[in-house]
């Protein structure tokens, strides 16, 4: 079986931990425990990652060391990301193949995906990142940066930046050619740094972000992969989520997956783009989509837990 | 032809320049549009880098950031500057082998390289890293960080790391495939983070910094390349450099190339450890190591400039 894996931030940085080297280290040597049981049963498998609290801390960084640096655009920050983390997923995953007597072909890539400089999302940013500020400092970003700056419920103003569709991962040959090979590629972290095609082919940064787990669909679908795993911290999808009579879902076709999105079961800031990934991705041609906790993984590849989208 | 190039610090950030994200894809643009034209000849080619300026600028800041932010270590720092430089170089290549109609097979891996537990280095380190201290901060430094650190001829007290011998590249099968397929490989940034193999053969981070050009040699040889180019800021080597008789060097073989070593005319700050590892290169078994400015790049394969080192 070929299996993209998609972790969520907390497979390596958790609430209420601070974020040392030494606990997201444990974390990814723990996740990778997880996901070596999937190599384990004989299945081909990539790993793509969410780089949410990494790349918003490397964003405070740089606003707070500004006046000594020139502060890096959001795509730089985003590679910076993918280093830190593809180095922490290669280490922990090799460490982990090699301690259970598998072979260690591991890699991890700094990645791109091409997005449309015509997408809607670029006239609607809707994503906060960074810090906030203070309603004159937001005034001064706005005109001698160009950003755009929202109010945040009373706790001060914080930027925007636009979330487009990924189209096209750009080291989509190299990805394949390893992952047919049988090399365990990390890659696309953080739905990959966001850039356009300008109109003579060569490719530019944005300031934007992607959303993991949209960007994980197009992989899967890149890969030919089977079954797209998408690890989260709860152990299935839940009708009436957070409710009294929140009961969780085993599996889902397509439609039914539509439907319910329609009706506002599954928001936009949390179980909203797994879902429409997962929909994305059966109706492009993979089998199965499984959305699961990673303590739940092995048990859900095989259908025994978590939840699955079918086409 | 197969090249494996070493680019030097000032291929992506030059003296005097603030460090804008854009000065810094600008320069990688124009190293770019040389490095296209040995592709354009025909040749088969991997890159590797420095990262010097980045990950001292990524170390100032955490530095600055540390009542905020646990500090990272310096492997976690390295594969950071390995993701920022990857993704400039990466996308600086293959607009620029678009724009010359070539293949544009490009991918940047964050990468590692083993050194030894037992390496020398580990117990005399001698290679400045960070900040400058205060006498009283460089004592709590060492006492609750077990940091060396030395006192830098008046500008007070700074860190010092070991800078031990590459041994082993951790990715080395990925890395020799894609480059047997004509990919254009980026790797090893920095030298690769180093990592020491723990007795049970996992891999652990170990705060010292390596070579990038001893890296560079090893890589080389396990590329089986033909030619090690290491582009710096000087045309050529020379005997005597800084005094009334400077002169370029041609050719050297390797024998040669010790002798002057011995002789004192290359230091250990600056040309040392390039001869060391022309040298290196050519006793594996590579044809030739050539060392010329980024302006002179192709010329200089050609054997019409720089300092040519055969065995």
């Amino acid at each position: 079986m070929k299996v993209l894996v998609a972790l969520g931030g907390n497979a390596i940085l958790r609430r209420g931990e601070k974020g040392t080297a030494e606990e997201q280290m444990a974390n990814v040597r723990a996740t990778a425990r997880h996901l070596v049981k999937i190599a384990a049963g004989g299945s081909r498998m990539a790993v793509t990652h969410g780089n949410g609290p990494q790349v918003g801390d490397i964003l405070l960084k740089e606003e707070m060391t500004k006046d000594a640096f020139p502060p890096m655009p959001l795509d730089v920050c985003g590679a910076e990301s993918q280093g830190m983390l593809g180095y922490m997923l290669h280490q922990g995953m090799e460490s982990e193949l090699r301690a259970a007597g598998l072979p260690t072909h591991v890699v991890s890539l700094v990645s791109q995906t091409v997005v449309d400089a015509r997408d809607p999302a670029f006239s609607n940013p809707t994503k906060p990142v960074g810090p906030f500020y203070t309603e004159a400092e937001a005034r001064g970003l706005r005109s001698e940066r160009g950003w755009t700056l929202v109010n945040d419920a009373g706790r001060g103003f914080r930027r925007v930046v636009p979330s487009p569709e990924p189209l096209e991962i750009v080291e989509s040959g190299v990805v394949r050619t390893l992952f047919e090979e049988g090399v365990v590629v990390i890659s696309s972290g953080g739905g990959g740094v966001p850039v356009v095609r300008e109109p003579d082919g060569t490719l530019r940064g944005v300031e934007a972000v992607l959303d993991k787990d949209r960007t994980a669909a197009l992989l899967a679908l890149t890969l030919k992969a089977d079954v797209l795993l998408i690890l989260t911290d709860v152990d299935a999808v839940y009708l009436d989520y957070g409710k009294p009579l929140a009961r969780p879902i085993r599996t889902l076709n397509a439609s039914e997956a539509e439907a319910r999105l329609s009706d506002g079961q599954f928001p936009a800031g949390s179980m909203g783009p797994k879902i429409q990934s997962a929909v994305r991705f059966v109706r492009g041609g993979g089998k199965r989509a499984v959305i699961a906790s990673l303590q739940l993984a092995e048990r859900a590849l095989d259908g025994e837990a978590g939840t699955t989208v079918v086409a």
